[in-house]
């Protein structure tokens, strides 16, 4: 067996057994956004990593070194917001082939500063090395939040409203613009999408803070199969109502013209480094209001079922199940 | 400019600048073995990351899995060590390319796990990827430690003993003769000595908790290059005394059977991951008694001076400076 057939996530299971020496300290290891580790006083410590390769992540040519710091940073504070913590300390690792200038390399170190700025975290530390041929970054972010505000991909229970804070497919459709060279100035919201999305810390911090949601995630593989990893982990099933996916009217338009799928698009390509969380019905009037004055989005999309598997409800009533979970960087379509 | 021309520590003295947002709890950034955080109660933690590429830190065919393994992990331990820490939770994040199995794969994991286990550390996390061609592993490691007690490059004074904590020039040894093929049952314990090396987590506690030292850093880039840091870091020089650099009996023969430069062998070549650093010459023999009695070794090889500059003396009493400061990912020679 290679890890083609084997796939990412069989492989981050395998990596679970046996990695806790100290279990007293660890509220939560391998498997969610974050590893969440007891600090005194009802705080805690949250850990993620994310390492960006040159021609699995990203195109050297097709984003420019300052966005690319940008984007390495902000999928890491995704998931800190996805627990509902605030980033805090960050250490970089690059390996760096010659045929990368130092000019580049300011750019990608501008990239990273500024975003540190926004968001107020520490670049503390870090490590270079020559790369024989492609770029290599990898960021580790600690972040803290209160261990009883916290919020995880197991809490969902059937019946919740499954929410988004923003809209799905910019990103994907960004990413398609910038292959097929359609950089003209009216797809440019969405080549920004995803060449320098904003994480939302905000919008975490404030569900979180909320203490009415049951579960929570960013959205980095896509709809269907970061919601895949919610119901998991919480051994729950989902609808998900297909006319109330948030989709912008430039997304749309793109998807229009060119003529992608539009539920591959919107449910299944990732990036997107939105929220997609779940809490009871009488919570949504209360969360709705708290995001909408603090300038977060907030749409409902579908409910928590006991029975498992993801379905999509058409806009006729129809129901039809999916299988398809998304991208996974190892396993074969 | 290249990143040839500018080196890997000029690279890092780019990044330094601006990458601190909230100074009031970061009791030291970039520039140490670790960064250094300020936690309540006089405790603090310490982060550190190292990534290994291959074909720039290991080759695949020369390291079993298992090992790779256990270096990946034992690099940033030895960072720890070099604080006085304890090392407490890791993320590891791997970029694999095709062509490594899963049987690879679960070698690998068996070695992160195995030394994570004899050091009490959890694998909290991680990020896995697929890559085009080579193999790439980060590991990002977080310890504790009591505040007053951390080592810093920064403390040595002129008039301090440098130390060692172990023999230098094993690891040089033995990546040659796994380089050259000499993989005889003589020199399998250099060839382990540089695949397997024995962070000194047990000798850094005890050097940091006595409070007797001045300064402490790990050798991974090489004697003088460490040696270096501390003076740059410190503001002194240093005079070495070639006849009391401690090398083990097989490293020797090593280096007289097959012709190596002895100085640069033991000298200017890197990962050994022992502890070097420096204290007054009045506390070394309790320094002494504790390290080893507790197992761990203790060599003296000279002294830090005002005068800036790292200076060799030979058996005969003669100085000499040197120039090259060892190994430089980027630099060329």
């Amino acid at each position: 067996m290679n890890l083609g057939e084997l796939g990412e996530f069989g492989f981050i299971d395998k990596l679970k057994g046996g990695a806790i020496s100290r279990g007293d300290s660890v509220i939560k290891g391998i498997g969610d956004d974050c590893a969440v580790i007891k600090l005194s006083s009802g705080k805690a410590l949250l850990i993620t990593t994310d390492i960006l390769v040159e021609d699995i992540h990203f195109i050297r040519d097709l984003i420019p070194p300052y966005l690319l710091g940008r984007k390495s940073m902000a999928v890491n504070i995704s998931d800190i917001a996805a627990m509902g913590g605030i980033p805090r300390e960050a250490v970089i690792s690059a390996a760096i082939p010659n045929s990368v200038s130092v000019e580049f390399l300011e750019s990608l170190n501008d990239g990273f500063q500024s975003i540190a700025r926004e968001f107020e975290i520490n670049i503390v530390g870090g490590d270079t090395s020559g790369s024989p041929d492609r770029l290599v970054i990898n960021i580790a972010l600690i972040g803290e939040a209160f261990e009883d505000e916290i919020l995880y991909r197991s809490g969902a229970k059937p019946g919740d409203t499954i929410f988004l804070t923003g809209t799905v497919g910019s990103s994907a459709a960004g990413l398609d613009a910038l292959l097929k060279g359609h950089t003209e100035p009216e797809w440019q919201n969405l080549i920004e999408a995803h060449n320098n999305p904003a994480p939302h810390i905000a919008a975490g911090r404030l569900i979180s803070g909320l203490k009415l949601a049951h579960s929570l995630i960013d959205i980095s593989d896509g709809l269907v199969s970061d919601l895949g990893h919610i119901c998991d982990e919480s051994g729950v099933g989902a609808v998900i109502s297909l006319d109330s996916i948030p989709v912008s009217d430039s997304t749309a338009k793109y998807i229009r013209r060119f003529k992608l799928d539009f539920d591959k698009t919107t449910l299944l390509s990732g990036e997107d480094y939105i929220l997609l969380g779940t809490m009871p019905p009488d919570s949504l009037a209360i969360a709705r209001d708290s995001l909408k004055s603090a300038g977060c989005g907030f749409y409902p999309i579908g409910e928590i079922t006991a029975n498992r598997g993801i379905a999509l409800r058409e806009a006729d009533g129809s129901i039809k199940a999916i299988t398809n979970r998304g991208f996974d960087h190892f396993k074969k379509p």
